[in-house]
């Protein structure tokens, strides 16, 4: 790979753009590192701060020092495609809705973030250790749309991390129905987000569209994909969702009935040898995905969001109540697992599967 | 009823003896008042506080100012029992299994938030909204212990709540299996409790013990009582729980299984109705018990977990994504309804049933 | 009094209209209880709320229940006057420059929280308990403005407290200079305020042009009035102010140098005997205004902000090391004693002083 | 320097020593990285914990992994010397006075984070870019107190950040008073340290014997050191101190009146120029020490706490009310740079300047 893939991005300054242009430019902790295959040349943003530098138009909020060099650009209006070939998209689901097929007609390959088209019947929804195969629906989406460039998203960022823990398990022994809990981090909402007046001394078991997609998309994730478009996996998925003062990290407390008994053994051990199942050999991807620890009171957000630089999910307390029943809680940090990494894993994606006219 | 009756309180100086003192001594905000019928007699606190004034041993953390009055009282050690009718215990489980056996062969009538002794087959395990028959075990108690006093308890902080808002739909629809996760404030873990640098800007997964109280407890209360013992209700729970950066209040969000199908409309109604049908004239007890919220995003323990002056179980989100499944988060102040409140329900219980020679 | 007065409020839907609203409609906890000299007959609102009822255009974040009669009033615009005779102004201090000059031209007291106008030679700057004889500038500024109405101030919310805790020393010892920081509260930046995201683990040492107000509001208030103007005190104030992630409270720690040397009873006894030198009859009046506390850990916001229903000024931790030198720390509740309180004292000021044609 | 030189810690499962390992045993980010003059081969802990595994007595709490080889060794009481030449104590003050010349007697090299040594006559309380040259008072200690080994000192931890801010600009204009406010994060109080339920929703101006530390120390450092002992620099210092909810990072708001007149970009230059000054070899020395920041809303805890590997101090907020009136807020790692980095530093310059017979 002589030269580096240009890319942009859409919603530069927000949390999930300003944590991707940190992936993508600068060493993470553990992290990927400075990108090898990609190069920024386009940032986006809304019209009230298009013309503006990057730097003078973002609060920046995620670790790390700002990039200068990217600081640098001026920041592009949506209103016109340009030259890269990856868009990656942090649009909110309104924007992205028209904006997005608008770059893919372009040519280019909107990477999105956002769940305006994630459910669509020829728009794979990747986590790429889970179902890579899924993203050849890119070619029935391009034939079907007429459009040279494409449209592949990753799930909400809660859905990944639950859909990354029951993976192991679901394809070993089979997934019933699926009871899940979530505290979930400020920054899930973006930036400025919650008032700090409203989680100081409280927390908020409601967030905005939130459960549905919870209780959605990891059935089209951990389902088939054929020609014809996807099937759904048929367990079901019942979610409260709470927001927390807590500035990253999504933690999801789950209780799972199996199709087929199993032994806590067994479940352990499904969760040990899931990374090997599946190889996946990209820039960003990290082993083992899942981590299982043994404390008695892990995971937690301040300790084990950035694992694997952010991009690993770990699972604890694991028992098992009865032989069909099992329980957990899990772990990832929502800007880099649940957004801008898996964003850029998916990026990554389409080019090992030249799926991206280089 | 002429004169006060005399109250002792084991483990005065904790956070749910500071609760009890000032449920007893002050008007709380929409709360009890003055309390009608019971006097402050005698305080109890370890070894190492004894002798001391209770304003000199005790870090006062809870709403509202110290009550001077019985500042002035000497704490007592629990070596030898004193001569109040009723002993509110709010000892930790450990000091509760040796003292409060010692106290009620005594002929103190030991009304106790502790967990030792919740569990046994003579000990009635109380909540007088829901299970307020269940008191008159005492006699059972009495006899075969051979006491004159007894001990009478209140359940988990958590397991009252939880059960406060399982009642009215166990009651007319049944439930086969109830999944929950809980998150709980600091106050619950006594004082000085979670190190603050363990939940600045994080969540923990865990407190010892916990789940396994609050998955048996309500079993018990909702179950039946008869001269041979009590027989728990057949319903299993499958909780999680989770400590949180909040003071006091602790939320718990609920996926219930129902034995019968019930439309929305039904299991509303059933919660509305719910304090009518078993009517309660004891001094602290609130009408509602149980209040039914409609806004998208409540309750939340900083503007709910006050309701009732403290005494009120809020329930929101209610929701029915099938016909045999409810689904909401309910919310109460684990020092009052949890606790302080509980206990000081019970108390009035024995005497309104005249199981307490006055 | 037989009528009550009607009264409006500009900025209704904000904070510290909520708070005003509250205090005008119930029983404050130890507070002023339901207004017995003003009725609510207008509230305004911005162009977005305006047409809406005060229900649903409201984020109620104030202790106590939604006042529901209240809550069904029609927001009003603020570009045509009503007839209110006392309007209460919550409005930020670009709205308030144009807007209040446009009410009391209309014949209102305009009771103003705004710093638009504070510092204008003919606007009274408030704090009754401290300057009440300055009110009397009223009339020079009807006549000079040629309004039948009036704009009254109260000072920014931390230079209340401040002024309210250097008023007693500098009235007997005189004051040369004061260094002073603050811990401010965020709902002194109002709804939403402060994103969680900056508060959480985070203090934040700046909120814009805070620290002007309060090195200069202080001088005017205990200067001196007559009939050419208002001429400030001639002592200097130093302040570094600080955002923490605490509700409500604003703390403010002082060395003070006086001009003349002191002891530290000489101190401890002008801030007991504060009140009486200067009593005030008024609903909204508690006394004493300046508590003082001897724990070494006091005031706390936690605590203390609510102290006298929100209206007192907790002072602690006074120490002197050296004779002109005196070092405490000063707590109140900014939502109440540092603006809704104030401006509600403020109107109650002007009736008292017969200033209303009532 | 062949072989490294072997050291212990007292006090090694605290927070302070928990850092101190976490620095000595693996790479930091942005900091030191694995020590290359020190190898830890001893570790001391209280009679309760001494015989286990570090591991197992230790609960972890500082970022990064856990140090699995260190994690090993036994833990030793305190009642007899090891063999290691350098043992940093992270006791508190009252063991310290006792333990401490202990081990010096015995050869020892102790290197102490402890205050019950740092104001004596004959021990160095060091900053080694600020007064290295005090070191040389080991000397006169060891002859005068007929030990082999020593006691060196690092000051209090809030003390030294404000003293390295305070530095550049006394040396060039001269100190009269220093008026400062401090917002001190938890860690500083170890482990437990605060109870959450005390900073929830709050802020404690108080810290036990915290301020006459820091209105101290700092006299000390800047002061001379003669072969008579150490003559205290002559300008004073007048603190406040305040608890926060915050994880690590201590800020410090200053006032200070120059015995020069300045001008603000003379005052810029001397911070800027600071570094180069007085230019310190040292593996954990980081260029510069004081950072100068110039956004209105800098240094904030979390995001510029660990800046330096958590070695530097940032300074921000630079302003000049009056030609000898200087404010600034500064922020250091309490942990780190004013702990745990601060001891290892001390034991670099005994090393660097041969006071370590190697």
């Amino acid at each position: 790979m002589a030269a580096k893939i240009p890319v942009g991005i859409l919603g530069a300054t927000g949390l999930v753009g300003q944590q991707l242009i940190a992936m993508l430019t600068r060493e993470q902790q553990g992290g990927p590192g400075e990108h090898p295959w990609f190069h920024i040349t386009e940032l986006y943003a809304s019209e009230r701060s298009a013309g503006k530098s990057y730097r003078d138009a973002t609060p920046w909020r995620v670790d790390g020092p700002f990039p200068e060099e990217v600081g640098r650009l001026t920041l592009r209006a949506t209103d016109r495609c340009g030259d890269a070939q990856v868009i990656f998209s942090a649009l909110d689901a309104q924007a992205a809705a028209e904006v997005e097929p608008r770059f893919a007609g372009c040519g280019a390959n909107v990477v999105s973030n956002a769940s305006a088209h994630r459910m669509e019947a020829d728009v794979p929804l990747l986590i790429p250790e889970v179902n890579a195969s899924h993203v050849e629906a890119v070619r029935r989406q391009r034939s079907g749309r007429g459009w040279s460039g494409a449209i592949v998203t990753n799930p909400n960022c809660t859905a990944i991390i639950l859909t990354l823990a029951l993976a192991p398990i679901e394809r070993r022994f089979g997934l019933q129905q699926v009871f899940a809990a979530t505290l979930q981090s400020v920054s899930g909402a973006g930036y400025p987000g919650n008032p700090a007046i409203d989680l100081i001394d409280n927390v908020v078991p409601f967030i905005p569209a939130e459960e549905a997609k919870i209780e959605t998309e990891p059935r089209k994730i951990l389902g088939g994909s054929s020609p014809g478009g996807f099937q759904p996996a048929d367990f079901l998925l019942y979610v409260h969702v709470h927001r927390v003062a807590v500035r990253w990290g999504h933690l999801v407390s789950v209780t799972a009935r199996l199709k087929k008994e199993a032994t806590l053994r067994e479940v352990r051990e499904t969760f040990e040898h899931f990374y090997e199942e599946s190889p996946l050999d990209l820039p960003s991807a990290v082993r083992p995905v899942v981590v299982l620890r043994d404390e008695p009171d892990r995971p937690q957000p301040r300790w084990d969001a950035s694992a694997g630089g952010g991009m690993q999910v770990t699972v604890g307390r694991l028992r098992m109540p009865a032989p069909d029943l099992v329980q957990f809680s899990a772990l990832g940090h929502n800007l880099i697992r649940g957004a801008a990494g898996a964003a850029l894993l998916n990026a990554e994606l389409l080019v090992a599967r030249k799926l991206i006219r280089g």
